[in-house]
C-alpha cells in the first residue's frame, strides 16, 4: 500500500520566474497537456492579476480535456487597508474561473513589517480573510505560507499563528515553503513533524527552492514527516536556483520509498515529459540531471562499462526505463528496441522487435543522435526516418538547388530576403521564388510554392511553430543548429526536425520532411 | 570554534569521468593550483595506472608550489590471485611518488562475487594487504569503499568486515561510497552514525554521487554523523549524474553549520573558482546551479525585486559576496525606476532617480521590449542602449551595406554561406568578405574582419554563447526571433541581444553591440 501524494506544478508560473524562460500562451497549453497527461494532480497556469498573457491562458485552458489534472490560478492575500471585495488581485482571481486557487502570505516577521509595511495582527487579518473569501466564492484554496520555515527560525509562535489564520479561514491545503531555498533536510523533517503533530487539522504541503542543492532532500523530508501535497517545478525551472525539481522528487518517492505520486504507469514518461516540457521553454535539460539528464544513465569507464556487463545492478540505482531514459555505453541516446518497435509496426506491423528491420532503424536513429537530432516531439520526422530505413519511403519530390540571400544596401535601412529553389517532382523541374520575413520564411513560401504546382493539398498547410535551438552553444555561432517546425493542414499537426551546422539548412530539413509527410498521409 | 572537516576533491579524475569532460596535463596543473588557491586539503590527480597522462600529471605536479593541498593517487586493491609486490596497480601508485595514495575496495558482496569473481574471504585480504602494503611504503592510505552503503543494504556485517579489514591494515581514512549515488541522507545520516559510535578507531570519510539529486543532502548528513573527510568534485563533473559539488558543500557547511572546510578568508574564491574549473574542462557552469551559477542570485519577479531594495534578506539566503558571486536584478520591460537607476549611474553618476533622464531610458526599454527584446542578461546591450538614451554614446562604426548568401548547387550536396559587408570608420570605408558554418558565422567572421583593420584589439575578442529564441511561434517562420550573443576578451565576458523578423539582422544587431561593448570599454 503506497502513501498517496499530490503532486502541484509550478512551471507555467514559478517555473517562467527562471532567467531566460518565458512562455506564450500556446507554450503554456501544450505544458499543461504533457502535465495533464503524466498524471500531476495540479498544474499552477500563472498569475492572472500581473499579467494579461496568463489570464488569457485561463480562458483558452478551459477547452483542455484533462483527465486527471485541475489548473490553479495563482496570487496573493488582499492588500492592507483594501477589503476582499475591492481587492484588484482577489479579484483577478476570481476571473480565471479556476476551481482552485492558490495565495500566498507572509509567514516571517521580517516580511510582514519591512515588505509589506503592515503590523503583524493586521497580516493575520489579511491571510484570514482573504482565504475565507475564496472559499466563499466556492474555490478550493491552497494557502502558501511563504517563507514559513524562515519565518520559524525568527519567530516560532507567528509563524504559527500564521498558518492557523490560514485554517481558520478555511484554507484546504498550506504549503510550507522554504522561499529562500536556505534551509535543511533535518530542520525541515523535525519542523514539520513539529507541526504535524501540533496540527492535525491542517492538510500540509512542502514548496522548495533549491538555493542551498538540497530542495529534493527538503521535499522529500518534509513528505517522510507528513506533507502530503507537493509543489515544484517538473523540470526545476523557477526564480534563482530553481524549484524542487518534481522529477526527481516523484522518481525518489516513487521507485524507493513507496509514494504514489502519479499512476504507477505514467512513471516511464518521466524523462519524455521533461524533455517535452524543457523543449516547448527553449531550454535544455543540462545532461547530469539526475533520473531525466541525457548523462544520467551514461557510463565512461572501462572499469564501469566492464561491470555493468556483469550485473546492471553494478553502477546504476534504478534501472534507466523505469523513468524513461535510457543507459547510455557512450555512443548514442535513444531510447532501445522496446520503444521504437511500436513506432515501427504503425507503418509495418509485421516487423519484428529482433528483426534485421528493426535493428537498421535503431541503428539510423542512433548515427542521426548523434548528430544532434531528437525526436521527443518530432513525429513526423520519425515516420519518415522509419520509412526511409524499411525500405518503404516514395519519394516524391527532390529540393535540385537552392539560394538564400539577405542584403541590405547602403543609406537603406531595409533588410530584404528572398530564395530561389528548384525541385524535381517525377523528372520534371520547377523553379519557385519567394521573399519573407528572413531567409526562413522566404524558404517555406518558395518550397511550397514550387511544390503546390504538383500537389495542390499542400495549399492548406502552414507552419504554426518554429523553434531554433544552438547545440553546444560554446562554438557558438559556429555551433550546430537544430530546428523544429510544427506544421497544421487545420485537422491535424505534426512536428518535424533538421539538424545542421548551417541554420538555413536546417530549416531546409525540417520543411521537406513537414512537407513530405503531409503527402504520405495525403 | 567550527568543526574541522578535510575536503579532499577529485575533480581531476572522477570529474574527468564525466562526459563530455578530459582533462590534458596541462589543464590538470591549472586545476590543482585553483584548487590549493582555494585551500582543499587533498587533490586526487588521477590514476597512474589507467593512463600515461595521469603519470606525466603526477611527474609535473611535484614542481608545483602547494601552500594547502597535497596530492594523492587513486587505485585499487590488489588484483585477486597476485602478490601486492606483483600488482601492476599498486606499483604504478607507488611510482607515481606522491604523499598520499587512495585505493578502492568493494563493500558490496554482489560486486565480490558478480565483477570480481573473488570469494568474500579473499576479498578481505585483498583489502587489509593492498593497505598494510602501502602503509610499508611509507604512504598515507585513503581507502575508498566502494558501495559501502549498498553493501550495507545487503549484508551489513559483511560491509563492516570490509572497513575493519582496511582498518587492520593501518588506513589513514575510510571514505565510505555511495558509488551508485541512490541513497538518501536519512539512511547515510543513521548508517554513519552506528558506524562512527561503533567504530570509534576509525576516521571516517563521505563520498557521495548525485544520481537521486541528493548527493549534497547526503553528504552533509555525513559530516553531521561523524565524517570529518569530504570527498567530491569542486563543480559537481563526474560519472552519470556527477559526484557531489563540493562548491555546495563547502557553502553549506562553512556558511550555515559551523565547519570549517576551507581558510575563511578563502570562501569569497567559491564562485570564481569554480568557474575557472569549469572553463578550462570546456564546460560551463549551469546558470541556476547553487552559489556558483550566474543566476543562482538574479531576481526576475517586480514583487522579488521591489521587496530586495527594503531588505536584502528578503529573497537571499546567503549574502551572494560571501560566495564570491554576485546579486543580479534581472531587467525587463516591465522593471521599474529602482531597478534602472543603478545601471545608469554606473555609466552616469548624478543622473537621478526621477530624472527626465531616467524617463527617457526607461521609455527607450519599455519601446524595446515590446518589441520582444529582453534584457535579463542583456548587460552589454543595456549599456549601450542607456549611452545612447543618455547621449553619450560615440558612434565607432557603422555598417553600411551587407548581403548573406546560402546555396546549394544542383547535383552538389554541399551548403556554401557567405558575407560580404561593408562598414565605414570615421569616413572611412572598409569592405570585406568571408564564409563560414551558415550565414551567422559568416556574419561574425566577415565583420570582425573588416573591424579589425581600424580596432586591433577586436582580435582578442571570441563569441562563447549564441542563442535563438523564435518569438511567439505561433506566426511561425515569420515570426520575430531573439538572439543572444555572449562574448569574451579573455579577461571578462558580456552578453548583448538582438531582435528582427529576420535570423540575420537580429543576428548582426546582437554581433554589432558585442563588438561596440568591447570598444567602449577599451
Amino acid at each position: 500500500m503506497g502513501k498517496n501524494v499530490e503532486i502541484y506544478d509550478c512551471t507555467l508560473r514559478d517555473g517562467a520566474q527562471a532567467e531566460g524562460i518565458s512562455f506564450s500562451v500556446q507554450d503554456k497549453l501544450r505544458i499543461a497537456q504533457a502535465l495533464d497527461d503524466i498524471g500531476v494532480a495540479f498544474i499552477e497556469g500563472g498569475n492572472p492579476c500581473a499579467s494579461q498573457a496568463d489570464m488569457e491562458f485561463f480562458r483558452r485552458a478551459k477547452s483542455l480535456k484533462l483527465k486527471n489534472a485541475v489548473v490553479s490560478a495563482f496570487g496573493s492575500t488582499r492588500r492592507k487597508g483594501v477589503s476582499c471585495e475591492d481587492d484588484v488581485g482577489l479579484a483577478a482571481l476570481l476571473a480565471a474561473e479556476t476551481r482552485v486557487c492558490s495565495i500566498f502570505g507572509k509567514s516571517w516577521d521580517l516580511h510582514v513589517e519591512n515588505v509589506l509595511g503592515a503590523s503583524l495582527s493586521e497580516n493575520l487579518l489579511m491571510i484570514e480573510r482573504s482565504v475565507s473569501y475564496l472559499k466563499g466564492q466556492g474555490r478550493t484554496v491552497v494557502y502558501d505560507a511563504e517563507h514559513f520555515f524562515d519565518g520559524y527560525f525568527a519567530d516560532e509562535d507567528y509563524a504559527i499563528q500564521t498558518i492557523r489564520a490560514a485554517a481558520r479561514g478555511g484554507a484546504d491545503v498550506i504549503a510550507l515553503c522554504d522561499t529562500n531555498g536556505g534551509a535543511f533536510p533535518d530542520q525541515i523533517g523535525s519542523i514539520v513533524a513539529r507541526v504535524a503533530s501540533a496540527h492535525p487539522d491542517i492538510k500540509l504541503g512542502i514548496h522548495a527552492h533549491n538555493d542551498g542543492e538540497l530542495a529534493v532532500a527538503n521535499t522529500c523530508a518534509a513528505a517522510f514527516a507528513g506533507c502530503v501535497h507537493i509543489q515544484g517545478t517538473f523540470t526545476g525551472f523557477g526564480e534563482r536556483c530553481g524549484n524542487v525539481s518534481l522529477a526527481s522528487v516523484i522518481a525518489n518517492l516513487q521507485l524507493k520509498r513507496g509514494y504514489i505520486c502519479i499512476p504507477e504507469d505514467k512513471l516511464c514518461l518521466l524523462a519524455g515529459t521533461a524533455r517535452l516540457v524543457a523543449d516547448v521553454a527553449n531550454d535544455s535539460i543540462h545532461s547530469r540531471t539526475p533520473y531525466i539528464g541525457r548523462s544520467a544513465f551514461a557510463h565512461k569507464a572501462g572499469m564501469h562499462i566492464d561491470a555493468m556487463s556483469k550485473s546492471s545492478r553494478s553502477y546504476e540505482h534504478i534501472p534507466p526505463e523505469a523513468v524513461g531514459n535510457s543507459r547510455r555505453k557512450l555512443t548514442s541516446g535513444f531510447a532501445g528496441r522496446s520503444a521504437i518497435i511500436s513506432l515501427i509496426n504503425r507503418i509495418a506491423p509485421d516487423v519484428l522487435r529482433d528483426s534485421d528491420d528493426t535493428s537498421r532503424v535503431l541503428k539510423k536513429l542512433k548515427e542521426l543522435s548523434a548528430e544532434g537530432y531528437e525526436f521527443e516531439s518530432a513525429d513526423a520526422s520519425i515516420d519518415i526516418i522509419i520509412r526511409k530505413a524499411l525500405g518503404v519511403h516514395i519519394p516524391r519530390f527532390t529540393v535540385l538547388s537552392f539560394k538564400a540571400f539577405t542584403e541590405k544596401y547602403p543609406k537603406d535601412s531595409r533588410i530584404t530576403a528572398g530564395v530561389m529553389i528548384k525541385v524535381d517532382v517525377g523528372g520534371k523541374e520547377e523553379l519557385a521564388a519567394a521573399e519573407g520575413e528572413g531567409p526562413v520564411h522566404a524558404l517555406d513560401k518558395a518550397l511550397r510554392k514550387a511544390l503546390k504546382v504538383f500537389y495542390p493539398c499542400l495549399s492548406s498547410v502552414r507552419l504554426t511553430d518554429f523553434k531554433v535551438r544552438v547545440l553546444d552553444g560554446e562554438s557558438a555561432t559556429a555551433a550546430a543548429v537544430r530546428v523544429l517546425v510544427e506544421s497544421t493542414d487545420g485537422k491535424s499537426s505534426w512536428t518535424t526536425v533538421g539538424v545542421s551546422r548551417d541554420i538555413i539548412e536546417a530549416s531546409l530539413l525540417a520543411l521537406v520532411d513537414a512537407i513530405d509527410y503531409k503527402l504520405i498521409m495525403s
